[in-house]
């Protein structure tokens, strides 16, 4: 295991410690739920990269740690809001909240972690702490309209590729992007250079999605082909649909219509029609055309950017 | 019409000219419910009371309406969840958003209405910028709460008194305690005065929710006897429950179980039994208590109170 690694074993365990005691007083109707959420195995993925920027600026851990798990429950917050809006019923692993107990519980826990989320975030000692909460809040009224801008796509007949990479912008990247500023503000770094970070975790989070929406047709793991039969049943607009042709539309159509009667053979078709078409192709050019967007901002950044460079690298070549 | 009533209005119609307007980009899918949902006829009881602390202090309303829209907005993402939660279908006169849309568009723009509760928030000019957040993000999780405890309760045989009053508490007096406390934050008060209203503001707010009690049983307003039928539906534990002697438990269940098959006379059996009782008179007596409280509090504050003591005694005497 190199020394990159174990860091970032070592900062999922101290975030997973945490998250395990974040809420322990109040009604056993929100503590239940919201532990259950936070005990999921979830990749801690945006936590850690706010973690990896505060190392990097040599501010310890525990400067870093409460903001870090701010961006955590907000991310939890939107996951149990939006698995009752696609009815899913598996997330990390284990039961949604909505499945495991109602959606009352689920709609009441998700906007309880929300707030915990805003009082974590408060706990940090940046002189740019107004900043950071802008942003945060900011970056919540994005989440919110990320995912609306999904669902208003679901009944849509044509969604433009520009659309479909706004609406990913807005409910994935930006998030992904303030995970890596916020890193930087709490090291009160001059904000030409927390910028830099926002823009190079926006191309990750770019990337992260259309990595989703490809991994999900595409991987043989089981927990990210589940994804695909709420997808199928919601109409999701994926950037595989967006990039297919007007005059390709029908036979698409056509391969989608026979999900319900056989799910293997309609992926087996997809895959082919996405391969033969070039639409897999339009996808990995994206995702590359990102990968060398965010190479090029880390090599101008100054100081140590090697732990960055591993992390992102990590992401870019996830297979799950 | 007296100075302070005419005063009332103009801040009224000034808070709904801002509501209407509040969110005028982003997703149909999100504008549509929110705007609908600020259409409705609410009093705008909570920021009125910011902005008379305001007003009292020489702070002019510009300074002071964002902050007070805030706890608007605030205010009504707490509605539309709740309505979920409670399957009402009508609120200030319209329909929930739930039932004229559906449920995710009742989560979903109520999260974004938090959300724009918060970015409002922020815009403000206290010297006391990360207090006034502190104390309004304590009050998102206390409302919260609140609503938990509300919940819990409706499946529970015995909830004390004192129980009922912490949730009352955290569901409501804690934010209309906020309400007027942030008034006196935007204008740079010391703390002791800040806290004297809060604690102000929060003995309207334990006599505000008791009242609904009292006036969703007694008034004759079609308004207040709706929600009766929800309460009912979900067994709610209310003060007049709570204040029930536990001999007299199983009379009031016999009363209550009427509900389903003759409404009007289940009421009023409900009327007579908390007449006869002396519950009706337990209820009143602890509202005249906290308006002794909150009188014995304003008098003892500096300065210009009229304005204040005419709001209170208005909401003191609501029949509706």
């Amino acid at each position: 295991m190199n020394i990159f690694e174990n860091k970032i074993n070592v900062f999922r365990d101290t975030l997973d410690d945490h998250l395990i005691d974040i809420y322990k007083t109040g009604p056993k109707y929100l503590k239940q739920p919201i532990n259950h959420t936070l005990s999921g195995k979830g990749k801690r993925f945006r936590p850690i990269l706010t973690l990896i920027v505060a190392e990097t600026n040599n501010v310890p851990i525990e400067d870093a740690i409460y903001p870090a798990l701010a961006i955590e429950l907000l991310h939890n917050f939107t996951l149990v809001h939006d698995d009752i809006m696609d009815k899913d019923v598996l997330r990390h692993g284990i039961e949604t909240v909505h499945e495991k107990w109602d959606e009352n519980t689920a709609i009441l826990s998700g906007d309880a972690m929300l707030a915990i989320s805003l009082k974590l975030l408060m706990r940090n000692t940046s002189i740019n702490k107004l900043d950071l909460i802008q942003k945060f809040v900011n970056g919540l009224l994005s989440v919110c309209e990320g995912q609306a801008l999904d669902i208003e796509f679901e009944s849509r007949k044509n969604v433009s590729i520009d659309e479909y990479k706004q609406m990913i912008h807005l409910k994935t990247a930006y998030m992904i992007g303030l995970s890596a500023q916020i890193g930087g503000i709490i090291c009160n770094l001059p904000t030409s250079k927390t910028e830099d970070l926002r823009e190079f975790g926006e191309c990750i989070g770019m990337v992260y999605q259309v990595q989703d929406d490809l991994l999900e047709l595409f991987s043989d793991s089981e927990s990210m082909n589940k994804s695909l039969d709420s997808d199928f049943e919601l109409n999701k607009k994926t950037f595989l649909w967006v990039s297919t042709p007007e005059e390709l539309k029908p036979e698409l159509n056509m391969i989608l219509n026979k999900f319900h009667s056989d799910k293997i053979e309609t992926i087996n078709s997809l895959r082919d029609f996405m391969v033969l078409n070039n639409i897999k192709r339009k996808a990995q050019n994206f995702i590359e055309e990102n990968i060398q967007k965010s190479k090029l901002i880390i090599d101008n950044m100054e100081g140590n950017v090697q732990f960055l460079k591993y992390y992102s690298d990590l992401i870019f070549n996830r297979e799950y």
